[in-house]
């Protein structure tokens, strides 16, 4: 495996193998598959679980990882195309990422959406020039429009969880959250789910529908897996049934980068915070799923987070053992 | 051994064979006797020692760590319970703590005292939040009272002195600092001389005696062990035959949580720098210690730090060896 | 090998059979020859490739390595001696740099010039300092005035590409870059040429002279190897033939340590960024070397940089594998 930047890449078969890798090298460790090798990770945006378990899954198969961060000890990074650098910033990352890719068997790059520019943004321009930057296996560790590192984990958490794929009821719903967020996690898991063949909802208030672009894959994964998807802003409606509830917040498309008219808008949506009436008509265990970092009270009730529906904690730890299979594949002997 | 936590958790010969196993980890290295596991290190607290000892120990063992620290590049974590979180911090310890620890085989995690409320802090109520947040071996690097890896690198110290037990003099003494500093050093070396059965003198200002239950909790140690422990603020008395003086600075414990009246009392004790005149009747080769760091001239003067005296640099190279110890019980095989 | 801190402490055949292990260890992979070693890395400066290479290197070759950077979790380091401390720092480097070194095999620290006093940069005293505190191997990862990594690696660059020893036209020539930086990749980089036996010219504006010290060296090094050293300000003259440009912005030497004095003088030479028109009379295939960070369009125009003359990073690349070599012989068995 050379890139693994998008689950749309792999059939629903290649993922179930993956996640078959993951689960031996959870059950049956293998401290030397990855014997002094190294993975290089770069991020452009901050992070906890990503910073974590990556490095976690190269010690635990006997590599090792190195962490570059602007925020750590070097100066900020340009970006910007064909710039005269007499600014703050003393590096491109025309050098920084190739070089950084040098030290490495694979890197991982953070780069989080600018959001100034929807289409931009929807065709993930940005990781797609640092693929031009690398000739090393690369990983994306969330891009503008992308986290197919959180979606392979979601994948196994729903699989560990017995959930239901052809027939599995899946919400993913809109949840207040004072700022504007990305649009990479919600935009992968709607495709992951779709590509696992549930029935899948977009449960979002108005002014925050997903791109278009983002829900024809997902409608093609659907198609190809036996699934479906439609989209509501009838959280009774969209919950019937329902197996799972996927919480995330983003920012307005209709206002996308027009931070003041985004706020305008969710000002009012404050009541979009997963609690237990939410549930009245769902399966009776119906999960809640989140990516996490969350914000209690405002994203979701403690009393979710801390009950049985709750499943973040697995689903978190299901990311560093998605990545180990990912890094095996990639960096592992034939 | 699934908790470190605290000294007084294990028995004088139970912490004698932990530094046997140091000492023999130091002259016969292990390279492979961690392979492929990985320490989690959370700091919600400055470091260097801690920092760096622990993950040179694991590398020493064959594993691996990685570090977490609010600093770096995640926004700072929420501990406040029931909170609603709209403010700066986008997670709450109540998932960050677990994610973090499901990605290692053990957690270590640093967290200084809050400094508000007494009893709240001498209860250790923070550290015994995290531990029900994680089900996996844990660590203590430094709570709001207690520092067992200091204490355990202390006591390998003094064995390598050849200091002895029964009958070895301790004087832990306040010293200056132009800041209020945690109880967590002077409370876990005063308990752990105790336990050690040397006889022990807190030499320190009025306003700065030690908390109620952390001195009894060492009376209990010293009663055990065959030692004695006493309060003084008589310099000359406290030093008579000392084989050891253990010099840290402390908070107002009259004062707790009031920066104003502690800094009003501080302010004239600036001579409370240890200085080669303290030693006029104590034993001839009576040692320094310090935990570090340490403010030089402030603290203690720079011809004691840069004497024969001085052990710190040996001191704390015995974090490593002791941590060490500690990590092959709680990771190796059985 | 105990100490790497200066290219002139060995002979070029001593780098040639460090530079052959160096090619060795990237086509035959090592990774339990350092199982268990520890590399302490101390930035007191920041950093980008020394940071990622000496981590990646470690891991390569089987062990690990931590990072110590006071921008990190720790408060500012003391350095001026005898001070009392009293302000914002902590901690004394008299005290980290042991510990730091004792919880490592080996330790490599980076501290840039203070850039105050020229006699006091050249005759690189900070650094002698951190050698006289520590009792490890130690590796120089950039001083006030060497930067012996960058040399080896700059070596091994031009015997990748086949550039000629003896006759060989090798030029330095001082850039624009609107700060004043520190003189310690240029020096390096002279001695190095003129120790590889080529012909090199130091090419600069009047006011930017390398220190006399430096050059006396480098003669010297010219005159045991064969090779020759002169200096230009006249660009065509300069190039003349040449087979290689190693471009390098520093500071002043007429005004050092006077930002104001440096900025007035450097403010007219905005013109000496490196384009195609200073290749018109070199060697067809003359080679464009920098050590990165580069300013682009500041220091080097995006043509040159982006196209064949440009092995910035392959240089950067043979930092991680020359330092391999280094470590090898400083921590390997013999």
């Amino acid at each position: 495996m050379d890139l693994f930047n998008d689950l749309a890449d792999f059939s629903p078969e290649q993922i179930e193998e993956l996640l078959t890798l993951a689960r031996r090298l959870d059950e049956q460790p293998e401290p030397r598959a990855l014997q002094g090798k190294v993975l290089a990770l770069l991020f452009l945006s901050p992070s906890l679980r990503t910073l974590a378990s990556f490095q976690a899954a190269m010690v635990r198969l006997g590599g090792g990882a190195f962490v570059i961060s602007p925020d750590m000890s070097i100066h900020g990074l340009e970006t910007r195309p064909g710039i005269v650098m007499d600014g703050a910033a003393a590096e491109h990352i025309r050098e920084a990422v190739p070089v950084i890719a040098s030290y490495g068997d694979a890197i991982g790059i953070r780069a989080f959406a600018e959001r100034r520019n929807l289409d931009h943004d929807v065709a993930d321009r940005e990781f797609a020039e640092f693929r031009k930057l690398v000739n090393k296996p690369m990983i994306n560790m969330e891009s503008a429009i992308n986290h197919p590192c959180q979606s392979l984990a979601d994948w196994k958490t729903m699989d560990d969880l017995g959930m239901p794929r052809n027939g599995g009821r899946f919400v993913l719903s809109w949840a207040y959250h004072p700022k504007a967020l990305p649009l990479a996690v919600p935009s992968a898991a709607v495709h992951m789910a779709c590509m696992r063949g549930m029935d899948v909802t977009v449960l979002r208030p108005e002014g925050f529908e997903l791109p278009e672009p983002i829900m024809a894959k997902a409608h093609d994964a659907a198609n190809a897996s036996g699934g479906s998807l439609r989209e509501s802003d009838d959280r009774r409606e969209a919950m019937e049934g329902a197996h799972v509830i996927y919480a995330k917040s983003w920012s307005s498309t209709r206002h996308y980068g027009d931070r003041i008219a985004d706020e305008k808008l969710r000002r009012d949506l404050v009541d979009w915070c997963v609690d237990e009436p939410w549930f009245d008509n769902a399966a009776d265990d119906c999960r809640f799923m989140h990516c996490l970092p969350v914000r209690r009270g405002v994203v979701v009730a403690d009393r979710i987070l801390d009950g049985p529906r709750s499943v973040v904690i697995q689903e978190a730890r299901n990311r560093m053992l998605g990545q180990m299979a990912v890094l095996h594949r990639m960096l592992g002997r034939a």
